[in-house]
């Protein structure tokens, strides 16, 4: 087996920094060292790879994401090859993609077809989380199942009725199986109910255009439906993830809920905290016109930046009622995908792709003083590992984990965007976040103790990237 | 230099366990090792001390203690050697002691005579906090100074009016300086002056015993004190932290500080985590007789059980919002201490000694589900390091860091009290523990690299201990 | 016309009480006069009434009643005639009965249906409302016309999936609507998709008996649906009132929302302040057996005393958090109604009668030092008839309202309950509140100027009470 | 004795309104009548007064004066003569007037002097709570005998350090005796040792002019005085009302105590809900120069507008949560008064004066649609009425009630202010409504049967009014 010296880099983990040298044999980290003589003696591997000056963190961990998933007629526009490539890219080196099971579809089928699709397609090491579009008997009973096959959280939906939306009722069977079990049950928190006469409401008065998706889910319908969730969780005793949250009243809520010591988790993602309402409200192109604005369209939709939820969201990520910061990585093209909402924006492929910009967006709030790098490493890395139960394997730097380890540089520079010198590797022919600069840069990324991504580029293998049986989670209280 | 191995145990940290071997050289970890062979071939080192199946952690840092405090024309019956000793003997090898500025003295005056008292006679090593009890210009000034000597904290007390009490003016002044300089404002809150009257009331309805201790402090007068000391650290930007916390009501007022992304923290004690107003409501002994209840006179004083307030503090420890766990250690012998307050409750020396039993009181709190084992060390070690600004040196078992270690036994057995076969090493002729069982022990102590207690008792130098300087709290949000 | 004098008692508003003649010209109070001489010389009238000692307060509002109510294949015992009589005997002069829209029906065939059942037989005034029990194009625009016929306030279910819940998406609309036109929205809050999943839990293990109705259906569902009806409401503008409340937790949102400014108002009935769950659950009975229970199904269900609900909502009528007190009215016999549910407690009818007693039962609440005789008006007297636009002709005695007035001897006495020497006028086969002893008695009635109790009994016409057209709602703040 | 009768106005009360006339025989209420033919035949009296078109609501209480009160050197501007004929021009006919007791004084001695300065000087009756300076032995043993007297509510102050504020320990001592005797506990809750030291750092820092009062009072200070006061008030059991609320927090938090059910109570005064520290930023006028800021220094102070604490209040007002509104009427005059501050505001005397206009002031309220004129009555009239134990006589329109009334045009017209054309009836030498225009008018007002103004203006006598025996609060819950 290969080994890997890193020296003269400053190791972060989620409750301190220190000069330390990472010592890699194959796959694995087997000593952490203080720098200089040891007792022992000079310490030598295959491969030295100098720090000094750059951060060593642990590789980081996208709780969510879709790769090619179906949605509206048309699917995802990464593949696993692409969109764990860019996460390579990225210095994200684990994703956690949502198997979906829709109405009338096995679980089991699904998994497999999951299975499928990313085996051998992945630049990176991958898990799953199971949707259940469909909760009945046997669709309860495969979680257990699943559990045992490392799939070990079940995401529910309270939107999208018809397609994935579960009733309250289905809801408290979902979690209660999940509280039997010890699995996390995830919640999509919109009232999708509400919403959907909200739609129709503003077609019919002409709101056609990409900013009304947003006006038409308005904080209320997340902060009822957050509320709702937390509830029926407190009745069941089950353990609950609120994925993608975007008003600050729904943060408020979930503080409310771990106060009072009750397992609620909360993630938010990166276009919540940097993005707007007000943003998408004028967007016009010369490339797309009116249809500008649908790049942004997600669900949650942004919030407003008068109305100050963004700010909000980084101080929960502050406090800690923030869990964790994934991307909701679900990319759609323009052309031929979000052109689908031409004068409908109901048509518009719900969806944003971040995956390959995670770690440098999070690392631009420590740059400007909103979170320290402490944090920085713990929202993005070691919280999400222990969320989903990788901790030990992923999102810390110690002997006996996986060597996924990124090298940042805190001094670099990475221009985020497409064309004009810039480019993504995402496949999207347009970027969320085009124009963005960010003051650090992902140096070498390395998965499983291989370099993937140095200097040159990526550098990794396609089919390098393994499925990661997952624990329950590590992360309750 | 002396180089040790620790071999078999789990090491825990705040985030997460595993099987790994430590390598000290001198007074620091060095490495952090897999177990197993390496590529650094077979790692010796001049000691080897086996750990398989016990628990490896970083030794306990101890927030607040009080040796040879003088109060209320006693003091304190431990010194440094007798407290640092038994702080040793329970698996604490950093604690913070409160350098005490009384009205009309010198704050310099009393760092000196508290570097006289500890230096050299000091087990384990210990860290400075400041207590401001005559907050004007020149204590004011001092502040800068005492940072730059690495004592970094100020304590005010809003209780014992014409001793220690500050005004809300003067604690508006200190709380500016400690804003301007990032140093930490420590808070006794208990609204003295209401205390006082209720006090006076209680002795003159002839409740003179040590119960009316606590009935004369009830909860409003520590919410309420708590509430002030947050609005005035929000008005005037000073990082806030309550000591002692037992009143459930304080500790959602602290959460909810907390929620709107204030530096405020709870600190409380294992007193008021297991023991409550009702026993001592009825303690009579055939020893002391009415002045049994004398044992547990501390201030805040103990809650009652019935009103919910101990699974209340456990439940924040497990939200994170008790931030730290530390003992107040206050001790007074019974005999010609407590007894002055034969009588009359009010002229009880107020004080608990906890210092021995810290690490093993909590652990019960992991053996009987409350907590995690991470979420021990994280509130007995590694947060209070970081609070307090010693962390990297202290609370974490990293490579770099010292080596204070201690090898738990999470199987073993420690019978608290004294007599009949128990035995405590504090300087107190009672135990406020007497026949607690705690199913766990500490079995190896090492402080800087050097064993300091192992399975034939305490090893330890005399003058072993040195004093810490510490940074700025590395804890603030 | 008849003049009647009503002289020598304590006239009680909901403002404070003072030794006032009432003098009563037809069907109209025409003056309130200070006893004694005043320059109108002595005021004389056809009929004298002496009130000396007495409670001279405005006749009962009683703001939700079901009479002839189809509920599960069977119908509510009490009919208009047998109803308002009952209503007649416990000093209530006014009910708001519902008119019930299913699924399918039309809205104004059934409020021809209800003046058909009402008319003629009714002996107090009545009014109604309009449940919507199927939202639609066609009932939507129903309101407007309702609205002019004088039903300006209507119910939605978020319980009674299939029969009367109306979707989220459904809720908006009608709130939508009722934001327009000014109109109240009442809501049955209860999430009834989830409750539906516990029934059939409960069934499943074997939990057949009544007591199980109350445990299926717990706080959280209540609160939940509470919450999320103030949510569509801050989102739509709708004035909102939450019928029945019972849950604690439910009504601490409903206080949190009125603080807020919110128009959103808490009723409660006698039943949830006197009667819980725990008595409930160990009911058995010679005549009933196992069914005893079945006598207090009503939903929302009883609420566990250990809990505290009933002191809670004792508390929130005196903070005015509970705008009124209702009896949501709707009996059902044991023999042949109540039985259906043997063996399966979800087929008991849901409902108690209480229209006879609900004036002597918070009467009760001022003799145990609960609230004020002000507030006893208040609650039941002047705020209903304000809060569904009736002010000025009901629930007040001044000069120009209708001459409904309840004479009440606070030294009187009032055994509820049938058999043994009791009696009650609602026709049930039992009575919710058997054995419970008043501390005051219903001496006489008057409505529209006329006496239709007095000592001698009921004493009034079968169709002399009329249909009451009532304005938009005069209690929005 | 003369008799009065007032018909063809709208008789407006806290509950509603309706056409009425009522009949005054010499000073009290003697009927309410409906309009038309009644049984009484036609209905005359010596005078009659038509207010068709107008309102008929009862004489405003005004629960918050200082006439003469001495300050910081000088004393308000305004006698008992000049206020209380101000106030009658407003349409008040009652105020609440303060006993000052200051350090060193005795209490009996203060209530002998304030009867010397209002007896015989007073056009409208008057009432007194007594400020308690001096909590001792002596003062809290003559709160009993003060009850007697008619003197039921007593004031202590958490500002002013060394001239009127209680200690904690005495708040509590105050406290106890207010709930063992059912007395009212008024508050002044601003945190002066804190206020203290910011007004000195402000006066250092050269901030000497008018608008550092507001900035050196900051909301911090008054919340946490809000929030200690509660707490004792919850230890004590005493009944609480909170003076002059101008921090939308301290209402906040005072809302929260209430839905637990307390005996909490929340004033606020018109220049809370129509002024703001940002009109007094700027100010300067040609007269006074700098010092025109002055003319609306009082304490607590002005709040900001782009906090929102104006809209806050009147939010307040409407949900109930504003339990009274007062003025705090406290007149200075700038030459010579106010001028005592030239270059250092703290020597500004503290004070605005509004006695004449409050009735004005809320009645715009109506017309700007923030409150409904039922609330207008119930705030301004009734309610002071019963928070302070007169109702019965003062504040309701009723037979038995004194007769004071206000007739009240709702389309006439009001100029606020002094010269060019417009003139106040204080002492005062500028108006703090400078140019403020309501559209209402104050048309007639009777006192006690007496017509004391009308449209020719005042003509009342100088020693119509007298001293009203107060009971203990009818308003407590």
């Amino acid at each position: 087996m290969t080994t890997t010296l890193i020296t003269g880099g400053t190791v972060i983990s989620a409750t301190g920094s220190a000069l330390q040298d990472v010592l890699i044999d194959g796959e694995r980290i087997v000593a952490l060292l203080a720098p200089g003589t040891t007792p022992l003696g000079p310490v030598t591997a295959d491969v030295t790879i100098d720090a000094t000056g750059k951060y060593v963190i642990p590789g980081g961990v996208d709780g969510h994401t879709h790769m090619e998933m179906p949605f509206g007629g048309t699917q995802a526009s990464d593949t696993f090859e692409t969109g764990t490539r860019a996460a390579a890219w990225g210095g994200t080196t684990t994703i956690v993609d949502f198997v979906v099971q829709a109405h009338g579809q096995r679980v089991q089928d699904q998994v497999a077809l999951w299975h499928e699709k990313a085996s051998g397609n992945s630049a990176v090491d991958y898990a799953f989380h199971q949707i259940l579009g469909d909760v009945n008997d046997e669709s309860l009973k495969a979680m257990q199942e699943l559990i045992g096959e490392g799939i070990t959280s079940f995401k529910l939906f309270m939107a999208y009725p018809g397609v994935f939306l579960s009733s309250d009722g289905q809801i408290v069977q979902a979690m209660q199986a999940g509280a039997d079990l010890g699995a996390l049950i995830m919640m999509h928190a919109e009232n999708g109910s509400a919403i959907d006469v909200l739609v129709q409401q503003a077609l019919q008065r002409g709101e056609t255009g990409p900013y009304f998706h947003g006006t038409s889910r308005p904080w209320q319908t997340e902060q009822e439906a957050t509320h709702r969730a937390v509830m029926l969780a407190d009745l069941t005793g089950a353990p609950l993830y609120i994925v993608h949250v975007s008003a600050k009243q729904a943060l408020a809520r979930i503080a409310e809920a771990r106060n009072a010591g009750q397992n609620v988790f909360g993630e938010t993602c990166p276009q919540y905290l940097y993005l707007s309402l007000e943003e998408q409200l004028g967007a016009v192109s010369e490339e797309w016109g009116e249809l500008e604005g649908a790049k942004w369209v997600c669900s949650t939709p942004l919030r407003s930046r008068a109305e100050g939820h963004q700010d909000e969201l980084w101080k929960y990520i502050r406090t800690g009622d923030v869990t964790t910061v994934s991307t909701d990585h679900c990319p759609f093209c323009m052309k031929d995908q979000k052109e689908m909402g031409i004068g409908n924006f109901s048509k518009i492929p719900n969806g944003i792709g971040s995956v390959e910009h995670r770690m440098d967006l999070l690392f631009q709030g420590v740059k400007d003083g909103r979170i320290s790098k402490e944090r920085w490493v713990d929202v993005c890395c070691t919280t999400p590992a222990r969320m989903f139960g990788m901790y030990g394997r992923k999102g810390v730097i110690t002997p006996g984990a996986d060597a996924d380890i990124v090298i940042y540089d805190p001094d670099g520079h990475t221009s985020l965007g497409i064309g004009e010198g810039r480019e993504h590797h995402m496949n999207m022919d347009y970027s969320a976040w085009q124009g963005y600069e960010i003051d650090g840069h992902v140096d070498v990324v390395i998965s499983r103790g291989t370099v993937i991504k140095d200097e040159t580029g990526y550098i990794g293998g396609k089919s390098h990237g393994r499925f990661v049986k997952r624990e329950l989670s590590q992360n309750l209280i």
